[in-house]
């Protein structure tokens, strides 16, 4: 119940802290006789690495993944794959002034609230660091579900935002410039708003589009379990969200029924696609879309005051090596926990019928 | 996996068709001793029933509850509380029309493709009438956590949105109007707009805004299953839900940190509260807030083309008593399901120290 | 958490006092597309049913099952089952003198310190009358897997034990007799001696022996979930067991490996099967065997000592309509059990490759 | 549902292969401020490992045991707290002739029957190598109930049998002998039949006894998961283990109602114990005591069959260090699925009430 653990039929159970030994996970119910291919995780783990473009943190982190158990000659075996990353870059002693106060709008406090001890280093469990693991698991959920094409891209930062909708853009432009968005021009506008913001010692949020292609028809639990209930709770797991919507949205809220209803062709496919892909929380076959916004980064390069245990307020000088803004880095943690649900609601879907 | 059942300590599983026998719900892990109020019960099935105003579906269903089991003299006893309320009302030849055919974004498309069955008489298990039973447990959900207030309404009618915070508003309010908004005259607005759509055959969107005062600090599991991706999920599981936010939300992203961060004040409590009284994915003892996004109900009482089984397209005039906004009888369900979520976290609190 | 489901993917959870309105069961799980052949359901109640022979209680309850939900036009749909059995004999005040008082080897106690109230009519929730639910999900259960034949029936009652293997046994003759012992001239002594307990009002234990084939080969999770572990748990939360082995058992530990090994045919079959068809925690094709053992009924037509909430003994002379021997009725039970955990394991087998 | 997770909220998850990198394991669950006592948990694993003494295998494994996460500072964080145990000492060639290859008796068949690809070299996953991971699990769980105190023993080495109850012996003499059993001169007796064993290139079985003594009044949920049946369930998940029974156990069923009923006295307590301190499924605060049958070990020093993949069966010289007799090794892991069992269900218990 402490909650490290995602999926049902493909569970991913996540541990460490950002400076502790190493952060890694288990991954319980990957199917059998999967040929893994170790160069798509790396890439992914390369996709969110630190250190990466010059917009984000320069923290050198090497992100290396190793294999512990699951895997036999290159071939998942069915039993648990255990993977760990070790903590090479972590500079404990930055930390030492927060091991009894509090940053505002961190996980410091209610940490304590909670278990009364904490790993202060480095935000310890509550660290970004922790969703590494998560791109692990995912890169090899991916690889099960062959036909599904995953595709996340930045579709804001602060009030820059693309205008256009999903299936206008080159989602194949995602990768060619540094903060993941497929349209170029705009691309540009981003970055160079995120290093302004980065000057000032600031941070901005952003929101993260990601598109699902080729999903079977018939995945998702209709009642509790919804596809995109699933799907929200993975998005909204991920440090710094605050929103999530799918199809049309909070916008759909203001259409009629009439203009909303995504009616059918001859062939059982829809004219228009306001259900996101899904509907009666099961995938009809259409584009599942979904959006996933998140807040500014917490930590900044300014003067801020923390709350000492003792109740007094103190003013400190933020510094370190942080993130201007989440979203570029966020792309293939978003992708990895879409893949996660994805392929746990497959294989749950197999036991649908006699 | 089938994904009927909500929580982990305490469990809802729900059951039922809209034209079966009856809805109902059994609930695992219900603490021993607890008195019940019958009456809450009943007065929050009240407020979700078809029939209670002249902007809601005219069906009359009575929603009369009768309880089965874990309860002896009133009082909890630990064991599963069954339930079940009967089917009064079903008029099932309305429906027989539906055998083969498949309405516009509805659940029959693709519970077919799923199960290859499916109970087509009133939606089915797909109804939003399911949701009854969830406002059964949500309301015992609510007596056990004595100090917490659940408080939600209705903030948006297709266009027609409150422009003030929650905090300008006199929450109660709420329940002296059909559209539950807690201003007055908004909420007028809101009417007549809603009965105008009706005229047209039409339904619109609208979205739900929710506040939780009196949280114990510390609920909520930090890493998958942080308070707000339970909320989010829960929320996402209601019929007709398209989106979720909490905190800032998706405006949060547009935010820099240094305005976006809620800084402390000496007696542990924060300024401002961005972060919607979750920081790290666990409750920080300040007000909870969130929204959650509905779509306009996808029965119209206007023609409209149904797809055949056999892949041919048929016109058919829209009949039947239905909606034409979900959000007034979806305010108590939205209660519900933040209840189940808060109770279950709370259960799991319990667990965390030595 | 409170333990009232059992199974993963095919889960029921069962609800009900002995003596409140009613008991009952949700089959959450089950899949689509199965033809439902009630009378096999009213066959498994109608051997677990109390005055159905000279040797059993002679209370009379109907045990008539009433379905909620879940089937359409006689076929499982893939949602939730929901069905129930009216308690219809409950004589409660039978039970008033228990009200503050605990019977010998009763879970009158326990439940009490454990919740601090309890419904102490007919036993309440610890009667041996909600395996009735079981038998109901387990007659379901037993239908998905049509090749899988379970045959349980009674290997002792007190000292009185078959000789002969099962292999030696026609399991066709179990029904034939009241006790449910496939050798006529056993079963007769069992009879006999079973009915000299009841006139004393004394109660005495026995052991049921079943066998299960056709089982598929990799049913079973290979570390905690063992196919052996999964069974004895089932059978060990039967009311009344003690004890549970399979293959060679704890007469097992008296050989040596040498004669313990189930040497290979080369058809991949075993010569012996000491293994009891399970190796590795996996069914290896072979058949599958086990042993269950019931203690003595606790409730005796005699004079007892209760213990008073004050801590007063009290000699009270035991009453009512009991089981001298519980095994005859535990046959159905212990072979619904087994069928639960099959299909449990069976439909989680589906995930075991790519 | 692969079945590698142990318990529901503290929750072991146990990776690793025999001859892979490690193995190792994740609680989830632990509850925070536990100030670990690392010497303990050397100790257990000291006495589950190999080539402790002449009378088990004389492979040379280390054992040592490293955490990676929810540790800090020596207590712990309430976060996930991952361990491995470096595979040191494995001699893989010694498996090639098994890639094609079944061994009578063990997991090969139906894991390839299952998975359709294995791991061959040592057993792979189904090696009991995977009960270090549990040790170290159990060792931790132990150091949360501290009032409560588990002893295993060996009661039975083949036919080699105690004739005595575990109340008739002294607990503390179980560790001065390296066969665990605490009669002095009984465990002489195992010790030399056990080498006479092995001299022949063979195995025996035997069984386990474990006493508790000290559990709170009120632990285990009372239907499905009674605290017998999460025993039973446990011990059986342990590799080699047939069989299962608690207080009165099979000889309980030979016994009248009159003679096993459990007296209270008027404290509370029990003047016998064949409940063995569990009625209706909870904790009755008596000694919880049970016994555990081990199988001989299937890996033989003698000439034996294997089946080739292709149907052939060949001939072959066992060889290898392996444990002639199973038991005395296995105390400890019986010790800690006890407290695994123990620890989860008190945790459970804490939601009992209001």
């Amino acid at each position: 119940m402490a909650g490290n653990t995602f999926g049902k039929l493909f569970k991913l159970t996540t541990f460490g802290e950002s400076h502790g030994e190493a952060i890694g996970g288990v991954i319980d119910g990957c199917p059998a006789g999967l040929k893994l291919d170790f160069d798509k995780i790396k890439e992914d783990l390369q996709r969110r690495r630190p250190g990466q473009s010059s917009i984000v943190t320069q923290r050198k982190e090497a992100d290396k993944v190793s294999f512990l158990s699951g895997i036999f000659e290159g071939i998942t075996t069915g039993t648990p794959i255990a993977f760990y990353i070790p903590n090479t870059n972590a500079k404990s002693k930055d930390y030492s002034h927060l091991k009894d106060a509090y940053r505002p709008s961190h996980a410091d406090y209610t940490y304590d609230a909670k278990y009364g001890v904490r790993d202060y280093r480095g935000g310890g469990r509550s660290s970004a660091r922790e969703t590494a693991s998560r791109v692990v698991a995912g890169a090899i959920a991916k690889q099960i579900l062959q036909s599904v094409k995953i595709k996340a891209f930045v579709s804001s930062v602060g009030k820059i935002s693309l205008d256009k909708t999903y299936k206008e853009l080159d989602l194949n432009e995602i990768e060619h410039n540094d903060v993941r968005c497929p349209d170029p021009k705009t691309a540009l506008e981003m970055e160079e708003y995120i290093r302004s913001i980065r000057k000032q010692g600031d941070t901005v949020g952003g929101i993260i589009t990601c598109v699902i292609r080729g999903v079977p028809i018939g995945i998702g639990a209709p009642v509790f379990d919804k596809l995109h209930a699933e799907l929200g709770k993975a998005m909204l797991s991920i440090n710094a969200v605050k929103g999530f919507e799918y199809g049309s949205g909070f916008s759909g809220t203001q259409m009629l029924g009439s203009e909303h209803n995504d009616n059918f062709t001859a062939d059982f496919r829809t004219h228009t696609n306001y259900s996101g892909g899904i509907q009666g929380g099961i995938s009809n076959g259409e584009d599942i879309y979904f959006r996933v916004a998140f807040k500014p980064v917490a930590t900044l390069i300014q003067k801020q005051e923390l709350l000492h245990k003792s109740g007094r307020l103190v003013t400190e000088q933020g510094r370190g090596r942080h993130d201007p803004c989440v979203v570029p880095r966020a792309v293939p943690i978003v992708e990895a926990m879409a893949a996660l649900v994805l392929v746990d609601l497959y294989l749950q879907s197999r036991a649908d019928r006699l």
